[in-house]
């Protein structure tokens, strides 16, 4: 995306191929910003130099620089959010919607992704051997994705009638959930949804950002 | 805080005297705004019941309605948000405090708060039995805190000079995680925080709603 802009990006994404990445490079390429991408290798514990902690003293990917306004933005839901008010897009203008994108946003960012990402670190990265915390990581994204089938048989987004950036958000971790293997067939309308959002050309563009991609 | 509205005021507010809610309820101190209070009693199982149900579907406090916009918001950070663009308060205008305020709003909700709510699970509510996964919570929410001392040693306010959402949000569960014990001894920027945060009128009202208060 970078190749052909004859000027310098005003936005730098420091990113990797990751669940959480892919929700600013679906979103970039959705917005059709051009920006400059930084990869910040972490298998190669490249979040952990100093260059990059001093942007994001977490040591977490992605993190957003805007040189026109001198703007630096961690936690991928806050760079939606941040992508959003730029361009005054991806966020609903009806207020009732516009909450809902929100409401959503959050409900991916505080409860549906932190115990999808536990439950892989239990069920994948430690292959179960804690059966306990397995289960119980198990039990609670469960009952989150019931939420989101629950409202997804109400409406074909999550915000209502218009694709915003809770969709980009719930979509980023989705898509990997069920490449390492989640089973999202007790979750019709969930998965109806996630065929929708797939077939996005920018969705399908960001999840191979950065090669070589985990996502693609 | 409702009882001396001459009339019913716009906001509604479902909780319970919980770190989540406690967040919404300092805000809304904070912001002098007149509210009334549903008091959902999470020990009688009231946040199952098909009319809380109907307000956040996920079954979880806090939850507000807005009756002046139809508004209906879950999530605290999503609530925060809200309440900040209705009253134009608690987020700084400059972009830069501004966005500072937002990303470590949402550090606290997608990173700090769920890894203090494993960790009170793991070590609290099950008292260790799972010793694997508590020392995980207990390393990763630590690593969160070492995160949020580091930036608390630059400025008073978690956004910059400006007291904001973010801090309000932080302080919801850091309050919770002192009262069961945790040790903020070696934070000393978060310690000084707190006890400057504590401080504030609106804080010590918001801890005792709703009453009887777990955080008083």
């Amino acid at each position: 995306m970078t190749a052909s802009a004859p000027q310098p990006a005003a936005l730098a994404l420091y990113t990797d191929s990751s669940p959480n990445g892919f929700k600013i490079t679906i979103a970039l390429a959705e917005l059709g910003l051009p920006y400059q991408l930084h990869h910040v290798r972490i298998e190669h514990a490249e979040h952990r130099l100093p260059a990059f902690l001093a942007l994001n003293p977490h040591g977490r990917i992605p993190v957003l620089v805007d040189r026109d306004t001198g703007v630096t933005v961690f936690e991928s839901a806050a760079i939606l959010l941040y992508l959003a008010e730029k361009t005054g897009r991806l966020l609903p203008a009806d207020p009732q919607q516009r909450w809902a994108a929100v409401t959503w946003l959050l409900f991916h960012a505080a409860s549906m992704g932190p115990l999808l990402g536990q439950r892989v670190h239990f069920e994948i990265a430690e292959g179960g051997a804690n059966g306990a915390a397995a289960a119980h990581f198990r039990q609670l994204s469960d009952a989150a994705l019931a939420t989101l089938d629950g409202r997804l048989a109400r409406s074909p987004y999550l915000a209502g009638d218009a694709y915003s950036v809770a969709d980009i958000a719930s979509f980023g971790w989705l898509h990997i959930a069920r490449i390492v293997g989640f089973d999202l067939a007790a979750w019709p309308h969930v998965q109806a949804w996630h065929a929708r959002v797939a077939a996005r050309p920018a969705v399908r563009l960001g999840v191979t950002i950065p090669a070589p991609a985990t996502g693609a």
